[in-house]
């Protein structure tokens, strides 16, 4: 189960531990195009037909009804409202602290320059089904859409077997003010939210996690030229420990990364022998213990336990690496904060597990994965908004600039351009 | 020339209206990838053979010459110099103030949470030679790039028949900082950007514009894992003008537009007949003049020129087609700010014209076309930089949200997510 132990490798081994598992080339994009072809075609019927032969249920109308969301409300337990509810405050109040306010500059005289943000009018959030109903994901795409003020918000989710939906997602998807959720799942959801069907209208961009045929489904949805969250991999945390950490606590992290799937990565890196190896220990304890332990082991065989050096050398390593999660359970960890380049999340000490951010804290979950951690940001305010830029020139402003547009112009080989300000600068000299 | 005028077209038609010229289906991605596979397998070498094919110039040595450029910039006359460099600083102080302070936000006692802004480390730019020496692309990718404190910067532009670059491209980069400039061009050089050669270092990112060959190689940059600026598309303005508009400077803005390439688009509307007949006849006796006059023509075909009842109407219309670039030359453009939706960059009254902000105004230029102004902003100084979230819980902080996690996480079926709060719990209970 954890066979991937290196004790001080040399810098020169590192690029070899910073490989991700290679996942087998699918080669879906065949099937899911056929899929897209064929809702783009027949739209609703070719969206039925898909659900009784994925989902094998017949669904008669795809918008889930006032009726079932109410049903659906009852079947929740307080408590688990109540903690949503905690859930939903946090996310919004850190989220809601991203607006930002417009910034008028005035680069020269009689030359005004901001951005205003607007939010992206038709967002569609995919929510998978089986076995783990993942409400938790709708807080985090629907609170933002709302702040962003998205002008239609959509949800799709497939069906389970008996034509319904998991409570808590309708719960959920209510209290976060959805109107419209959608009992459709897989890439036909993601194509139908791509081109519109009779039920289901057309989106700008689609966020959301799903297996192998959604994120292909999303892959041909950004050919098509709608926008989407972030590039899909599995999930993975990176822990680095110091003598302080609690080797309990480290394997209770690396763990609840572990059981997301047997394609989830795991990387330790301790400066603490002691606290290594009794982490080691610690997970073979733990894992015995989780219902999910077969895809538990599973992911532990693509992860690696490394001891370092210095804490230093393991954010080295990290950086190389960039994690989606970064869990620092050292000593004073505020002074590292400057060297942590690339990670999608950070979670500080040893009283900031993972698990308390992919719920609760208020940061959002969904993060790039795969070393995206390099070149994107995870999902906030910003991905439900685009930022329009807009200039106003004054006569002044104008004749400020004008002999420099003139000449950079006529450089570039773009006569009109220039003439567009010579007309300009001509009517101002004789109107004036 | 001008056949595409609809006057007062009914809503219903607006659909038609709105439609970009369908581009023709080239089927580059196969010419495309063996170049990928061709330089990912042979690097420099292959870059050479390229270079030579393509460019029909044998490069021995990729990088310039600090020589190279010295000689260069003696070679621009001082009014360019200086005309660059005001640009350069309006287009400094407009990204600077795009900075953000860190804002920490306690989502509740003891759950500190926030983002920090950290450069992309590896940015490549891609700038086109060929007949426009796109200099002023430069100053709009280089200096957000800079501000980001992006690691390594560098820039990759092809090669003249004599084996140069243009000096105004040397010049421009060194004046921005950029020490790494390489003469290697196509889609070659974006395939030596994403796997990296001897002579060139892989990169995160990718910017920059280019031919049908640059934008498929783009795209299957962003399938090895490599991100991009923005997807692609024919430039494109939308002008809006009412009573008091002077059709001599609309006529002028929608050339400069017409003159960027023959499938570039423009739209026209006015709410007044009679400046919209003398913008038609001003246009074409502006377009006479133009040196691209056969490129501006032909894009001519692909416009749209629109009398509407009212500038409601108007933005209406322009919200629906989603423009790259738009010009409001009406009466008190301010009043109608609210209403724009989607748009990339706007221009407002009659002394902005587009060409101001394409060099010098300090606004960005590389901005979504075709539509993509309904789900994605232009580059900003966000384009460079990964946000980071961070979170710091105190025993405190994970006591107030503990029982929710542990409630949330059953709920989804994810044990080990709930047992990494439960143990420390647990540990805080029994320890303090």
């Amino acid at each position: 189960m954890i066979n991937n132990i290196y004790k001080f490798p040399a810098k020169t081994d590192w690029e070899n531990l910073i490989e991700r598992p290679v996942l087998e080339g699918k080669n879906l994009r065949n099937f899911v195009q056929d899929i897209f072809t064929e809702v783009k075609q027949n739209g609703d019927s070719a969206l039925k037909s898909y659900s009784e032969k994925f989902d094998g249920v017949k669904i008669e109308k795809f918008l889930v009804s006032k009726d079932e969301i109410e049903i659906a409300e009852k079947e929740i337990s307080e408590d688990l409202k109540n903690a949503i509810k905690q859930a939903k405050c946090n996310i919004f109040k850190f989220h809601n602290s991203q607006q930002q306010e417009i910034n008028k500059i005035e680069t020269q005289p009689g030359i005004s320059c901001w951005r205003e943000s607007r939010g992206i009018e038709n967002v569609g959030l995919y929510i998978p089904g089986g076995t783990a109903p993942l409400f938790s994901t709708i807080l985090m795409l629907a609170i933002p859409a709302k702040i962003a003020e998205c002008k239609n918000v959509i949800l799709c989710t497939p069906p389970q077997k008996d034509g319904k939906i998991n409570p808590a997602i309708l719960f959920t998807a209510k209290l976060c003010g959805i109107e419209k959720i959608y009992k459709v799942g897989g890439s036909q959801a993601i194509a139908a939210m791509t081109f519109g069907t009779k039920s289901i209208p057309k989106m700008d961009k689609i966020f959301g996690p799903g297996n192998q045929f959604v994120t292909a489904a999303k892959e041909l949805a950004v050919e098509t030229g709608v926008a989407i969250d972030l590039p899909a991999g599995p999930s993975e945390v990176l822990v680095i420990a110091d003598a302080l950490a609690n080797p309990e606590f480290c394997a209770a992290d690396l763990l609840s990364q572990a059981e997301h799937g047997a394609d989830s990565q795991v990387i330790f890196i301790s400066t603490d022998e002691n606290v290594f190896e009794k982490t080691l220990k610690e997970i073979k304890v733990q894992i015995e213990k989780l219902p999910r332990n077969e895809i538990a082991k599973k992911a532990l065989e693509n992860s690696r336990f490394i001891l370092l050096d210095s804490i230093e050398s393991a954010l080295d390593f990290s950086n190389q690496y960039a994690p989606e999660h970064l869990i620092l359970s050292i000593d004073n960890p505020e002074n590292y904060i400057d060297s942590i380049i690339n990670a999608g999340s950070v979670f500080l000490g040893n009283y900031s597990p993972e698990a308390a951010g992919d719920y609760a804290t208020g940061t959002n979950h969904t993060l790039p994965t795969n070393g995206f951690a390099r070149n994107y940001s995870g999902v906030s305010l910003d991905s439900f908004v685009k930022k329009i830029t807009f200039q106003n020139l004054s006569e002044i402003g104008l004749k400020n600039i004008g002999k420099s547009v003139e000449l950079m112009a006529d450089a570039e080989g773009l006569f009109a351009h220039k003439n567009a300000v010579s007309l300009r600068l001509k009517f101002l000299e004789n109107g004036i």
